[in-house]
């Protein structure tokens, strides 16, 4: 069976390079659809497309996005361009159009991650985080959650979640245990995995939307089957944006993907340009 | 007069939407022209082309180049699509060509960072480092230098020059003084910067060219006049490849621009792609 995530990024071929899909309803947060939801459709594009050239690309490798209007569910295109097919990676640039406007372009680099040396000189440590069992998920939720957050299972340590309860921190950090419902993790799904979580300004008591400007993501490995640790960190709050790191630890504790975001500071009705 | 590195990043505008450009000798290190030069042209061929729409968008704001061949000193075009022109940012596609041969190819957003809100919470700290006459310059290299290295002031601290004493560290990380020796920093040339250091790997002792798949740059502020600090740090070593991020702090102790890019690890003779 098709899991929901699967179901939910397919995209159709309606002409050469061109592929249609539908932005669910389910991955709206913020008044818009969430921004690693369509990397995913886009990704989803691209190793289609790819596919056409032979089978050495299947993974992502580098994304870069940058979010140019807000998204609405329903129907959206995917337009790629091939801009050159090498022999272990091939890079494409692929947008967004809701009708004539442009939601998102973005540049990406795919090979194969089964391919790759198996050295491994991370210097990176796994975060602690108490296990899935201990933690708050959105059963726990006193209050209502954007609909985005039923599409997966997070869970928020019990040292993490002052927020939720008047204490904020005073630290721009945030993590927690994802997992699909009904899917492991592969390559593709962490694009959507590394702009799952509330931003980091939230942990610090600034509830809002933080319209992400640009997003890059570097899938390293193919994740093992289980739960994902995630971790985000801002280090450069200034000027009215942020930068936020993600980290994304498998259940082997090997870190699988980083992800940086440049974005807005939330404030009430902010727009993302 | 003209700086060296103004008069090197000239472009000319040869047809709508295409800049001509000369890539200089100068600027060639482990066989091909450097990246953060080559963003610089980029950069300024945009930067040129907003300028037709308005003065707005003067400064890059967030740059994410991929780099899909090596390019090499001579003539080169840079052609751009505007992507979105917006209130206070504008989104633009540019692609560097050398013949028929694509060498880079990029998404930038530009705005105008001398409007942008004065609030500062960085948590990141300014690196430790001893003063820039402390320090070990292109004139005290046992050895000769790359080209590159004549183009600018660069200084590493005693405690970091382990690597060029036989006495690799065992982290992976790098730091230095920057300057440019006839011109001030602004947001342009931090391009440049974010790309000059020699890699993380040269630090712990693995000497040769780390050719970078993807590099991102998010400027965050106008840099003050005077020395800047750059420091490179890598979390992730696996699979061939590393992740290098970049802080560059200007003379105020401001973090003023932050990058990230992902290279393969040096081996001999290691093509591009």
């Amino acid at each position: 069976m098709t899991s929901e995530y699967d179901s939910q990024i397919a995209v159709r071929q309606t002409a050469p390079d061109t592929y249609a899909a539908t932005l669910g309803e389910g991955w709206v947060v913020g008044g818009a659809v969430n921004g690693g939801y369509l990397l995913s459709v886009l990704g989803n594009a691209i190793r289609t497309r790819l596919s056409e050239e032979g089978d050495r690309w299947p993974h992502p490798f580098a994304v870069s996005a940058f979010y140019v209007s807000a998204s609405a569910p329903g129907e959206a295109e995917v337009r790629t361009t091939v801009k050159r097919v090498g022999g272990s990676l091939s890079t494409v640039a692929a947008e967004i159009y809701q009708g004539d406007q442009l939601r998102m372009t973005a540049l990406a680099t795919f090979g194969d991650l089964g391919v790759i040396p198996d050295d491994v000189a991370t210097v990176a440590e796994e975060p602690a985080m108490a296990p899935p069992e201990q933690c708050f998920g959105r059963d726990d939720a006193p209050a209502e959650m954007p609909p985005l957050f039923s599409r997966f299972d997070m869970r928020f340590p019990p040292d993490q979640v002052g927020w939720a309860l008047g204490q904020p921190s005073d630290r721009p950090e945030i993590g927690a245990w994802f997992r699909l419902p009904d899917r492991e993790p592969d390559p593709l799904s962490l694009l959507l995995v590394a702009d799952a979580l509330p931003p980091v300004t939230l942990a610090m008591g600034r509830f809002g939307w933080a319209p992400t400007l640009e997003l890059s993501v570097h899938v390293r490995e193919v994740p093992a089957p289980g739960w994902l640790k995630v971790r985000h960190v801002s280090r450069n709050m200034a000027g009215g944006m942020f930068e936020e790191d993600c980290e994304i630890w498998d259940s082997r504790g090997r870190l699988v993907a980083q992800a940086r975001q440049l974005a807005r500071q939330p404030r009430p009705g902010a727009s993302v340009v």
